[in-house]
């Protein structure tokens, strides 16, 4: 039940960290290290990992179908499931917690004395996460294509006078027809509302000359995907093409920053480095990117900050962007995984060029 | 940007409990006494009560906008907002906080030196939000008219062959027309899987003499609605006929057990006896109900130990159900309002004498 090579990755990371055991109890890191179907549950299921042990706390009402009896231990509605942890930790050390482990849980462990010290277990979990393995890999690259073919669907969705909100609920569907989990999740912004990093889709109409913003994606087989691109409808002035260009050089920047030695901020500075010296630094509202995996935002940011090195099996958004309030916003958006060679593999292989759609 | 009356009810339990500082984490609760739209984030929320103070913590980039600055202390991205809440909160006293509230936003308090001790604020809160107040009231009353119409409507939705899955989906657009917040949920079952109280809706096709349950709901104007229905097709024998009339008159048992001086143990033990007294005690496989209000399961269920007296005010489903496992179920459920006289008032107006469809 346990994936085996992840949680000697996690041992690694513990070592390195001075952590004896850790506690987990957020469902995706459960089911990142023991895909057993955990979820946000009443009845809470646990992951407890040190140097030589491994084992799951479940409620056998539950009734996850994948739980190797040798290695779990059951508890049911009446016991104490805290208690039960307590019985089989190290109490003469701290116990390291994920950073969603809820005070529910974590206060009558304390009292039970099921450790010397409570601390947190994060940076250990999410180092290991953010080092995609090759079956992780090819699922985030097969998540992408498919956001890639709704991306090409995506230029024959408007017409003078669509809405945001209408293209955004055709783009979501294309999502289910292209193999997602479900209808993807799609801002649509128009000219104007595109200078909003957050727009949520409405009832803006379209219009010639407006910039079109299509910031997409959709987990398949739990992995996520995610891609901005920005077009033009029927026109493009010089100084729409000229902030285009920007961004469009920065995202690539971003793209060829990442080699052997960069760090993530390393990587945030040289898209917004770019983008800054053309004027325009203060119009890059928000980080160059994310980490994405089982979640579309995984922990982990490409910011300013982070010095942690880009290495091997991470995977990221490269998503620089230029909001001039009132006006119009262009953001371009790639994810990528780091190759063995330590340089950038993206993910998205959608035209990045200037379009203009409708002519 | 406080309701007053909630904050001053919480107060109340706060002494009786001898809480003297709570720190609200869960966006629902947060919500519940100072509705800004919170929501599960990065950048968290955090409501601060004490018997005469009372506090929004918010980073500034959330951008809430109906936060009176007043009472909000503002926190942004590169602040530590631990250390921030730490300032002002009581070092010399315990600090109480909700169940939910995370690891890694309580250890960092811990290590802040915020309070002498931390405990569970849970019991103060959950009991302020299960007495519902008089706009609570008149929302869960109009949720459950919706289901009562959407109710109606699914009486129209069988023919021979559809399937659980067809006939879910067909149901679960109703509430979109019936004014719901979104389509709603709906757990269809036919004969055999009725067994399953939690029965996913697939490919079993209908055919005569089956029995239908329909379990569904919807929030709106998110207050939460929740109702069952068991019907026969075509035809009903004797024997489904014996276990339906025992499964409504327990509802009816249940929800006449709810009078002044009643404990919720009391209203499960009304409506659950009569079905032991029958011999299917061991059929009914769950709890006679739970709260119910933002959440469609608030904190609390009407269940064998929870001695809570029933309190004017308080809101909840009443679902006995008899499963007769690889055979068939019945299950009928209505949501109650205890009344100021401390009798219930039944939500919901849909038929429960057995109906057959389809003749």
């Amino acid at each position: 039940m346990f994936i085996e090579h992840r949680i000697e990755g996690l041992r690694g990371y513990m070592k390195k960290l001075g952590l004896d055991q850790v506690l987990i109890y957020d469902p995706v890191n459960v089911n990142y290290f023991a895909p057993i179907g955990a979820r946000v549950n009443d009845r809470a299921t646990f992951l407890y990992v040190t140097m030589d042990e491994c084992r799951i706390h479940a409620n056998d009402i539950i009734g996850y179908t994948s739980l190797d009896d040798k290695y779990t231990v059951y508890h049911t509605d009446g016991d104490d499931v805290c208690e039960a942890i307590a019985k089989v930790t190290m109490h003469d050390k701290p116990l390291a917690v994920d950073g969603k482990y809820p005070a529910k849980w974590l206060l009558p462990l304390k009292k039970a004395g099921a450790a010397s010290d409570y601390i947190l277990a994060d940076r250990a979990v999410n180092l290991q996460r953010a080092h995609k393995d090759v079956e992780e890999q090819q699922l985030l690259r097969e998540a992408s294509l498919m956001n890639d073919r709704v991306m090409q669907r995506v230029r024959g969705v408007f017409h003078d006078g669509i809405t945001e909100r209408e293209a955004s609920r055709i783009i979501s569907q294309f999502f289910v027809e292209e193999g997602a989990d479900k209808p993807g999740w799609c801002i649509v912004a128009f000219e104007e509302n595109a200078a909003n990093p957050h727009s949520h889709p409405g009832d803006r109409a379209l219009k010639p000359g407006d910039t079109i913003l299509v910031d997409m994606g959709s987990p398949r087989k739990q992995y996520h995907s995610d891609m901005t691109r920005t077009f033009f409808w029927k026109s493009v002035d010089d100084r729409h093409r000229a902030i285009y260009e920007l961004v469009k050089n920065a995202n690539l920047a971003g793209e060829a920053a990442v080699k052997p030695g960069a760090r993530c901020c390393d990587v945030d500075a040289a898209a917004r480095d770019m983008i800054t010296e053309a004027g325009y630094g203060k119009y890059f509202l928000h980080r160059l990117g994310h980490y994405i995996g089982l979640e579309l935002h995984d922990p982990g940011d490409i910011i300013f900050g982070n010095t942690d090195p880009v290495e091997p099996g991470m995977a990221f958004s490269c998503e620089p962007g230029v909001y001039l309030a009132g006006d119009f916003g262009v953001r371009v958006e790639d994810l990528v995984i780091v190759k063995p060679d330590g340089t950038a593999e993206v993910l998205n292989h959608d035209n990045k060029e200037l379009e203009i759609l409708g002519i």
